[in-house]
């Protein structure tokens, strides 16, 4: 199980709505078009080819960005606070 | 020297612009409000003590996640490439 931040950047609104709900179901909104997932590697795998095929792959862009436990230890937010909807053991390093 | 992913989500659009002319001295545009930035210690703290003063801390996000080599290296991206500006000693394992 790895946590991983999912970014993007779309270029046409009806299909970054899409990609929007599409996440919903894998991960949790930190940002407006970026999402923190807790995946398996293959749900990572299914993740990955399905929103392949939601993309204009000359338009659009996505950054999947894994992240060890103490790179997520370290994330820090200013501003409204968000809780994030982690797992207790992944604390223990 | 330390790669850090900065994220925002900002609730007005003046404000979103200037955070992101901000940012800009700081760090490459991954996406549209996301950037790569690569900073010693001191520039990091100089950097997040400003940022602050520019966001409304009541509606605005940011994360600040600091990237070890190993998460560097797995980024992914889909779509649209970016040339990220990397300095290739961060690239030695």
């Amino acid at each position: 199980m790895r946590y991983w931040l999912v970014g993007y950047d779309i270029a046409d609104m009806r299909r970054l709505q899409r990609v929007g709900r599409f996440m919903e179901d894998y991960g949790q909104r930190l940002q407006y078009s970026v999402f923190l997932c807790r995946l398996e590697p293959q749900e990572m795998q299914r993740m990955r080819r399905r929103l392949r095929r939601l993309l204009n792959l000359k338009e659009d862009r996505v950054f999947l960005l894994p992240l060890c436990r103490e790179c997520f230890h370290r994330m820090e937010q200013l501003g409204r606070p968000l809780s994030l909807q982690i797992d207790q053991d992944y604390w223990i390093l």
